[in-house]
């Protein structure tokens, strides 16, 4: 088949212009005589790509700078292991607020590290819903609170800008950490309200294989527990993310992707784009007179991703297979949740949602 | 320009044929519909793509089925956290051999979470050695011993099948664990000598970004130490390496190079190339009169990264410009050492040696 419109939920589909660009760099890069791939990080051409990345990502998103930008390998779950380790006393306490399975996943690589406080979960509703934060049990002197800004599998975000949307909290002198791995860049966000950001690149931000970290510069004075050195984000910054051998090629393509954005008019445009088609998508399962079900309470659902179910699980393998048909792969839902599930950041088209919403109504007509 | 002979030390060159059928699947693999880059690494394609390049990595290593295979971000550098982790009790002794700047940069990682024993050390040589094995101080009852097999920067090399060369030592029941990042399958290896070898994939066997873990399974019921889950090699066993999103391209493109490297005749071939290479290059700087010069113990001379130096650094900036003008990039020499260094992995083709051997004769005959 050709290119289809890809719905998969990260590693993500990237803009084929930066696609491009990657191919057309492969067997070399300039006038270096090699590709990205083969060439030091040490070197000229790859020292000026990081520096431009990090330029474009400060752009991109208004950091402060009073934050620092990490570039990482491991992706968001190993972030989320060196948190802990450089912001936290041992047996620190340290509270989480889960929101469905990432948040859940961030306790089981902090647990080892820091008394471990649930301040709030939606576990109970299935990961439907954002706990109002009147009910958020947060500690006294915790090192920090927890957030996962969008829940990839369960569809469930914070929306501090939208009417009736879920504002992330005041945590005072409690910095506040946020995963925003699938909604970085999606819309502004004020950078100023969090002691530390992350995410891994592979769904908004680019390729699959590298991460980011954004974090207040006073937070990197805190002693943290005794680590390795290749685990503790001062050392990483004094080193310029380079303490060993980054993932130089994937550190490129992000750049690309940033550079992207940019030119495509940056995060006010996409936080247009995502919510016209997210509103495109919900209206269709919502229109679908009950045949489509999304159950997420619609005041946190998910710009970036749409489980939705079908009305028989059996109907799913020829929704699926239909869908292909048509042009559109990755809808598979996963496992934890089941059904269906659309990724649409900031690379899909409106016409790709389109094309998705058409195959739902046709697909209902036939089978419904 | 157009594509050169290449001698970074990593990243390094890659095989042209993998780098074509990179670009070639850079904007759709096959029936996907997207790229490798772009789809989930839970889909059949990766699948497939993941379970073909651990077969092809067993067979091109003849790795014991007693041994489990991990494909892990981060590169040497994290595993030199995780092997304490893993297989240490916390304090327990582990000893470390030092014949470089990587068995120092190891002992980072380690030292906060071992009792950690410099069981010997060339350091005082400036690591131009290997200290004899009866002169190892190991303790009883350690948990490992970790040796660096070959030292990319100083240029210092175990030769276990080399006449006069440095064998590995027998540890009797500790197990021996080494970093092999940039001599892997460039020789044939007796991997049940060991506990655990270990490799960043940018020099021999593929593209940055990527690394691999070769361990014995019964050291895997070892408890270890209280650490993430992302942290933890048992959990990645049990989850096919895909405990979080691994780097899916940078797996893709290793496994096109174990292929390649398997096509090209295996590591017996390989060994007999870098044989041929690596006495090319010696007798070059041997043979010059002292006007080059290799500092390193003969016997442990590296098959793949030769640090030379020429009479007076002041010749450096010249040799560089004038290298880069015959197409040969990538040989100037770590800060740590100085000078000049030539990589020469698989990918290198002898021609390329000659290439660089006969720039260094023109250069002492205009300069000398």
């Amino acid at each position: 088949m050709s290119r289809a419109y890809n719905f998969s939920p990260g590693p993500a589909m990237l803009p084929e212009s930066v696609l491009l660009q990657a191919r057309d760099t492969m067997l070399e890069y300039g006038d270096a005589g090699a590709s990205i791939v083969e060439i030091s990080h040490r070197g000229p051409e790859f020292i000026e790509i990081a520096a431009q990345a990090e330029a474009d990502l400060r752009a991109l998103l208004s950091i402060p700078a009073e934050y620092a930008v990490l570039f990482l390998p491991g992706g968001a779950t190993t972030q989320q292991a060196l948190l802990p380790l450089n912001f936290a006393d041992p047996g620190q306490r340290a509270d989480y607020v889960l929101t469905g399975h990432w948040g859940a996943t961030a306790t089981r690589q902090a647990r080892p590290y820091v008394d471990l406080n649930v301040a709030a979960s939606s576990e109970d509703d299935g990961y439907r819903s954002i706990p109002p934060v009147e009910s958020w049990r947060l500690s006294d002197g915790a090192a920090y609170v927890h957030v996962t800004a969008n829940e990839t599998i369960h569809g469930v975000e914070f929306r501090p800008a939208a009417p009736g949307g879920h504002a992330f909290p005041d945590t005072g002198d409690v910095p506040l950490f946020a995963d925003f791995s699938s909604s970085i860049a999606s819309e502004p966000i004020d950078v100023s309200r969090f002691g530390a950001i992350y995410a891994g690149a592979q769904k908004n931000l680019g390729p699959v294989g590298i991460g980011v970290v954004i974090v207040r510069r006073d937070l990197l004075e805190r002693a943290g527990q005794p680590r390795a050195d290749i685990f503790d984000y001062r050392l990483q910054l004094a080193a310029d993310s380079m303490l060993n051998t980054p993932p130089t090629w994937n550190w490129y393509v992000a750049g690309l992707t940033f550079r992207w954005m940019l030119e495509e008019g940056g995060v006010e445009e996409f936080a247009r784009r995502s919510d016209e088609k997210a509103k495109l998508l919900y209206a269709a399962i919502d229109g679908s007179g009950g045949w489509y079900r999304n159950e997420v309470d619609p005041a946190v659902r998910s710009r970036m991703n749409v489980p939705f179910f079908l009305p028989d699980p059996a109907l799913d393998a020829p929704f699926l297979a239909e869908a292909r048909e048509a042009g559109l792969v990755g809808l598979k839902g996963h496992r934890v949740v089941g059904g269906m599930r659309a990724s649409i950041y900031n690379p899909m088209p409106l016409a790709g949602v389109q094309a998705l919403v058409d195959h739902m109504r046709d697909f209902q007509r036939r089978h419904g």
